[in-house]
């Protein structure tokens, strides 16, 4: 189990504009079907819906006996007071980072919700992340209308582009100001949520009623607080479809051996998952579980054995794995100033080479890197699905008010998550919990380390 | 939010067939990567791991006046003692009711977990159900080996197949005693868990030392204290493919109207999921939500309206949906005793036809029923991720000595549920929660009563 | 092999608007790659380029001792000397009958023909079938430009509707007469083409300068002088995966018999070609091949046979297969005038149930009509690039002022065949030829017939 | 249309062992359905049963002229006599080369024909390609039974293997012997073939009696006298999924360039009609077209004047295109013998990287390889059928002690073509034909040369 050791009360507050007056256009449902109500209105939430952050018995008798209350977090929803006028509002969307599933379903949720259950028509896409925002690009914003929209989830991708860039928050302040946007839902990872930071700072400091929600977007599902993120499921099925044509090559030709690089930058969720999902793979390699190339306990002797064995192997490597031995090379960064990762991919697959070179033993290295196939398909549908609500619970955050925070799914709830807790910590792979335990037992691949 | 007050602690008691003093064969896991646990074997679960059933702090808060324990479950997941001695262990499975993607994924992970794991090489497969128990039939029960579950996930249904009747519980306890067997894994849904329940108490009331465990099995996604059923995901996946087609038949014609029947014997899950997945729904009829035919108030002038307005319309109508109209016909049961659902989709089609016939309006309507479509699929990637999981755990509890459970999954925790506990109520949509709020949403649908 | 006698030279000769004097905007290719040509145009197809309808050896020394010439088709492709003037022109498609995988990419393919390659940007949509005609029904035409049509082939079905109603010519010529239309494109099957007939000859009558072209349509393949219809390759694919789920459900269950019925009102190819490519079928009825229920030789007894040494069955019945069991139920008609066959499907589920009832054994017979599904599906890549030719060459046709026409593809060549030719017979399997040899071979299946 | 003047009548004839004296078990079809056959058994082939090698009336007028007779290929199909006793008969099927999806369909389809047509039982798998027959390597030979084979067909690549090498053809006949070989049917591209031919040579010299019967094996469909190969209609449609792929990404970034490359050493089919499928693809480069990289009229200005216009491209380049850029790299060769391509696509993206960073333009290129994902596939349903025929034809060309040649489509015919035909010259795309025409069309790409 994880430690939430370093959460606070503080952590788990949501900022707002200020308090909402206006009453909600949403629907009030006081009686359905069977049941009658007993107050006026049963699908609203309230600021006491909260959800506790860890539904062990040992947390809740911990805080029991310390006499404290629980951490939780607010549950998102519907609130029957709203803080904007739908009338007078002007909504953008962002998306920026690389691609992922269900980035259209997101948009055309939160236009869908505007339109027609807030009655908001004014919505517009910036185009190319960030860099839309910077009038050096002249990239004419989008009006995203229902008709727009309408059937955008059925192809990958994002409808309003995306860029990688850092750009300066003043400017784009001023573009928000400008196009005078009272809500920014901005889509997108850790950079991109930092970035949405210091743009609720600087729109503080200007004293702007603007808005900032996020939707966490990682493709590696690796944002603390966040149960799951869109297209992280659809990116696990399409890469166990990729480890079983590695599984098929593998066993194919003498001394096959099949190794897929998957998506993974600092948590290797998806190359776990996808390993589970297939079933057909020998060793998985991930940025949390360090292993040894050479020696007796290393990669390479546990491979030759594999193939001695068997006669074929299926490797699958995250991006962010065994970045210790590309270390000798230069550090780079990409343009959102993420670390340039080194090629593990390339770096092992030669390493591999040399290896069964040097004992001249022929081997067959079929080498796939899969990744702009994976990150452009289209949700799946329980992504569909998934990215639905959190489109709506994004538009009802915004129309309450609320700010800097992102919507989570927390222990099947929808929560209100602050930024700043979301970015504290990187979620990453417990290496004593289930899903690991399950890999090492599923693959039966050795610690690969000389003195574990 | 649904109510849980009916359920007690005792209803949350595990039974066991007596204390664990055997060594666990499963790897001690005491350090790795970068942390250094301050136990001997963090991986695994002693008894005082339980899962509050509620995480909402208002639960919480609620135990905290009352000065009262919050109710919990037991986690799922290996234990440091076990009952059984894998060595002189027979461990037998059974699938019953209808097919559901997953059955051959639970299978092979069951076998496989006790095979690698426990060490346990004998694994038998009971043939059809309930019925490949009882002699008359003469089915040769199945050996169930590594190399014989090995690609079985790769294709639907069940290697053991299935059946659907209810057969005596004294003839199934003698057949476990003939045939030697130390766990029963019991994979199928409310009426085949109900079995096990009287399976459970005929073993009691022997002495025998058997253990039964339960993975529940119900596409329809409807059995209590279970947050979500392997094969569902999946199910819906498929049924919003078909949906799809329903929404091109219904443009491509004249007052095209596509109809989709889909599984849902008392809880919409699955017609609401696959709606809202498809996003190209008019009106979802399900069991849970009673709706008017005729009327101004009923569906059949809302659909009128809607080819008025739009030229076409997409319904899907869950299989228990509107049993009301057709209870003028005879009651009937299928051979589990389950009672037989007349058919309301091509009642509403008839309905429907009859209805624009009077008008002397051309209308195309394109029934589609793709119930054995749907069920016979292999499951998708996280389905058969969860199924693995699923068997896992019920290996562990099992070789545990646990018994007259579930394995379940609970605001994502693995918990061992009592089947009375799940089979004590139906699990149903909630006609307030987020999905069918989100359902009502989307559609676009009216409340189709003439006095709500 | 097929008998070809009934075909005249005369049933193989184009009729034209006039002569074509117009030079084609098509680009002229005289020299490319490592090639330099002789002639002038290399790409442009002469009247002289004609395809022998028969590639036999035989045929060609009948003809050779005959003295008499082969008889052959007109190519296909562009003319370097076109009919009409690409700025003055008006263009419509209509697409009529059922739904088909491939008509949007037909469409596309015409739209883009027609205004990148011979600059005709005046192109309309006909919605709802020959109804869209009609002037009572009022519906508006289509703008069809190449934005319009950008990304429809991803999605089933037609963007224009069909439908299958009978509409008097007269009003139909009235209409194309008043739109102004030039080139008429009309995607349809039996029907829609003989329909086309009807209409050139009121254009005739009339003396207008309009041009029929039809590409034909046909998810059943079951038109004379063409190899293969578009659509027909994807209706086998998705044919195959329902087959394999009736499989799956056959094995699944006790006696499990899985019966699948399949489109094919007059010719069996789609469940003969289902049949191999799903490997999985043990009973094919086609509307070729009559077979006998009862008796010694029937199905019934041959079903009987197969469950008792098998222990399960699948069935594939042709829509049009079996109609004399059928015969005693009234006949009647569709919109379109086809008779409207009665459904053997449940007809044969109803007589097997009771066979089995009558001997007191117990089956679980699962039947699926997947009709809708596989009509409604997108083309395949085979079939998408299929369609692309198929339009343009249909755009190469009219521009030429080819009229009374349809596309096909013969032998592996793209050709111009006469309405007339196409529709005088109806396609249907070769009872002695590879395909249905290698059905019976691949099933097992006996004659089913008491006295063959 | 390609010329084929180069063949000679003696270049079609076929070779066998010897005269065929036993009455084949394949049924005799005389009576089916509503028709009467004049002759014993309508469903056997005769010797004079022919398909000429060109379909057009010229070639036909041609003929008539010169009072020749057409060339054309023997029939493929059951013959009424066959030479081999199917009780004394041992077969061997030998899959080499790379994957390509259908390899398990036609070892499929082979072992059930021998078996349940001819009664043959006795079948054996060489594993790894003709290093299979090689003592030193020690693998041990594979029986295939109809049980074996029953499903292998749902999987992809080969259930025998296959290898690249070049082994000594004295050693392979040795091992012919050794096993008592009577048929290799062997499943491979241009080398395999080769090596076949050098084998047949050598059973000549020593006067075995012993078939070669060849499957042609070219994922890039570029043997001649094979109007399609297996498999390659299934690469094209996952090759077509790829090249969606690259859209979004294009779309998605600013200035986005997908570059896929896909396979095609010396003939671009899979690109060429990747391109056709997808719709989405603005420049295709293949071998058979040459190119400029530079100069105004190259591939650099090309896509600098597409991002301008239009913000994004997709390049496909097959990969034996543009080689000669790569001709100061040293030439290096694979354990077949081919000729090791150098990567054209890494090439290709580093030029295009360096030429738009020389221009100080940010680009955001996409360079994906998806070859392993798509020879790994399990063939569609269409080539699935192909490959039933493929085999079937196979088995009955060997049975009736066919030998040296291969199993082929031909203008929508089965023939047989002598391997010496086959291997004369490779097929490529016809640059002035309707395929590449439509490649043109369809991407708007310019001639990408300086000097055309």
């Amino acid at each position: 189990m994880e430690s939430f050791d370093y959460l606070t009360e503080e952590d788990t507050a949501i900022e707002t504009l200020g308090s909402p007056k206006i009453d909600s256009p949403v629907q009030c449902i006081t009686i359905q079907g069977q049941e009658i109500g007993q107050f006026p209105c049963r699908n609203f939430v309230t600021e006491d819906d909260r959800v506790v952050i860890d539904n062990s018995q040992k947390y809740f008798l911990e805080c029991f006996e310390k006499g404290k209350s629980p951490l939780s977090f607010e549950k998102a929803g519907p609130r029957q007071k709203i803080y904007f006028d739908p009338n007078k509002i002007k909504c953008a969307i962002v998306t920026a980072g690389g691609l992922c599933p269900g980035l259209n379903d997101v948009i055309r949720s939160i236009v869908l919700e505007l339109y027609y259950i807030y009655g908001v028509d004014n919505v517009i896409g910036i185009p190319y992340g960030y860099q839309g925002f910077i009038p050096q690009y002249g990239h004419p914003v989008i009006d995203l209308t229902p008709e727009r929209v309408s059937y955008i989830h059925e192809r990958g991708g994002t409808i309003l582009a995306s860029s990688r860039g850092q750009y300066k928050t003043e400017e784009i302040v001023d573009a928000l100001q400008q196009l005078n946007i009272n809500i920014l839902f901005t889509i997108g990872g850790d950079g991109t949520l930092r970035g949405a930071q210091q743009i609720y700072r600087e729109i503080e400091k200007r004293g702007l009623i603007t808005s900032i929600i996020g939707i966490p977007k990682t493709i590696d599902n690796d944002i603390s607080w966040v149960e799951k993120s869109f297209g992280y499921e659809t990116a696990v099925e399409d890469a166990a479809k990729v480890l079983r044509s590695a599984h098929v090559e593998a066993v194919g030709a003498p001394n096959g051996i099949g190794m897929v690089k998957l998506m993974g930058r600092y948590s290797g969720f998806i190359a776990a998952s996808a390993a589970l999902a297939s079933r057909e793979v020998n060793f998985v390699l991930i940025p949390e579980s360090d292993f040894d190339l050479e020696g007796p306990g290393g990669l390479l002797i546990a491979l030759e054995k594999r193939l001695e064995k068997r006669g074929h192997a299926v490797i699958v490597v995250a991006e962010g794995a065994g970045q210790r031995y590309l270390s000798d090379l230069p550090q780079t960064k990409d343009p959102s100033g993420n670390i340039k990762l080194k090629d593990i991919g390339t770096y092992l697959a030669e390493r591999i080479h040399r290896h069964f070179n040097e004992m001249n033993r022929e081997i067959n290295l079929k080498y796939i890197d899969p990744s702009y196939i994976i990150r452009s398909q289209p949700a799946n549908s329980n992504d569909s699905i998934f990215c639905g609500f959190l489109g709506q619970h994004a538009a009802h955050a915004g129309m309450a008010g609320k700010t800097n925070m992102l919507i989570s799914l927390w222990n099947n709830e929808y929560i209100h998550v602050p930024i700043r807790a979301a970015v504290a910590r990187r979620k990453q792979v417990d290496l004593v919990g289930d899903m690991w335990m399950s890999v090492l037992e599923s693959t039966g691949q050795p610690l690969l380390k000389n003195n574990p």
